[in-house]
């Protein structure tokens, strides 16, 4: 089993890097990287890594500008990342940071490592432990941001 | 025959375990429960249960946002939903609660609840008894709210 | 030849019913009906129609809300529709009911019953007699309100 | 080679008459004509056009009325027109008027006339003489306005 | 190894021209140009490009205008480029510049300029040193404007 990890140059934090970390540090999986310009490609990306690598999950890790542009580029991703999917049978985590979550940089260094990290974590369970997602549906996770919680009665 | 579940760890209500208990107390039918990190896995997820476990129906369970990040995803979530159902000829019935949607938690709670467990009995009527749904054609039925009824002359 | 009508419950308009009743005092063309819980759903019914029930050409009768999400589940709606046409080479006539476009009920109902009849005759024209419509190109047609006519020089 | 026109009986200028005129009156290609009630339906009218009767190329002329729910079913229409150009491996040139372009009639009857020759000559020129279309290249061709031309340093 | 090249007569700025001129620069890779009308007309472009052209890569030179209807062309034009390229497995690197992005038309013809001839190279290092876009990643490129480098600790 080999997990792919898509980034971009257009990132101001090294995601890949990150992803990179966080899988070592939980387990021997295989990876492969594959760094492009920006979200747009993206998509591609995650495909070439699961057909042209062999990868079985893929994470990409996307930065979204302020502008209305980078939010319709935002769907444009998202939309690419759903045919990726569901023409190859396969998960993309498809981890974006967005430049107004935050009103510092410090603030999203902060979410961008946190989310990456979190979401790495929800590809390995994906493909070896599905059974641990399942124990946390519904309890509110939030990745980036502290876990708000099951609403409860 | 057999029913697909899926739903997310991001969800604030164990959207899941109530359709599962719907389900239960309607029915016979062999469920699969799928739980994945957030809305936009929720698509291949669907597929997965259709292709890999058999399912003749799914029940997508999805908890969005408040932000306009939030209501893209919704979007990407949804153009998913249609590409697997088209791709598979089989109905995904895709179950949202929606942030705005109320003033509190309790409501919130109140509609995912009620919301599910009437898209459940609606699926099963897809499924097994499909002149049911023919008979409130028209009659304005709402899943999580009470229904607003037909428009008389 | 087989006419395929997919109407919802959500609907407050027994669309499905109006559009059997315009399809029987206009010809005797035989027909389908698939209703589903609401518009989302209604993509699967069409190709469906299409496939399993051997139908040439489906209207499907889809009603809107108000809110930025039920504008969304519009979109989604659309490019179901776009897809399951593309794919099965068959026209899918798009019948939506938006409640904002009216100001009561007794306008809501009067343009859904108009909006159904005109594209049932419409459905029917492309199925049997295209060179209606061709003598109709470019005259401001409206489905559900007076024709706004051609602009004459 | 074949021209395929597709045109609506929602729109208030006779498009299509008028691309036929155009077609005519620069070359001896010859065309199909296909009328369908509004936009949602053009991309299904250019993929008949172009699998059913055997068209190179295909001109879709639509009308987008002034509200949001018409300004939505123009990324309807247009994803439809991506779907079936990627799919059929052919052009097919999106003329649309959109009402709120023009302050009044006479001019949106102005503005249609003129966009809709100008794109059918794009057609024929993609078709038989791309070369024309490359020296325009980054000129700001306007098709119903005034060209902007090229910024000039 | 072929790069194709797609632009517009609708842009203001000879985008394919400066595209070329770039690429001749930095390698010795042949090129093939394709110039369509507008936009909307790009994906399929790209396609041809691909597969009648043999294209292994293609940059797409986008012009965006400044209203509503132009920003919505754009969301057409995304997707479209993202169906071509998972369609084909190959990158489109889809270069646009937006109206709305500067204040006047020096500004605007300076961005063009500098954001095809970053993405031209862009696309070289995808196709012959991909592991030079891995060295820059998350350090914040911009294409057009000056990069805002990584968010430091």
């Amino acid at each position: 089993m080999r997990v792919g990890i898509a980034d971009t140059t257009f990132s101001r934090v090294n995601m890949g890097k990150i992803a990179i970390d966080e899988l070592k540090s939980i387990c021997s999986l295989p990876y492969v990287r594959y760094t492009v310009p920006g979200i747009k490609d993206l998509p591609i990306a995650a495909k070439k890594l699961i057909e042209e690598r062999d990868c079985d999950i893929v994470i990409t890790c996307g930065w979204v500008g302020k502008t209305e542009t980078d939010k319709l580029s935002y769907i444009i991703l998202g939309v690419g990342i759903q045919l990726v999917q569901i023409l190859t049978g396969k998960h993309v985590i498809d981890v974006t940071i967005h430049e107004d979550e935050a009103e510092n940089e410090a603030e999203l260094l902060r979410i961008a490592e946190n989310r990456v990290r979190e979401h790495v974590r929800n590809a390995v369970d994906l493909l070896l432990k599905p059974e641990k997602l399942e124990k946390l549906a519904g309890t509110g996770q939030r990745q980036g941001y502290e876990d708000v919680g099951e609403i409860l009665k």
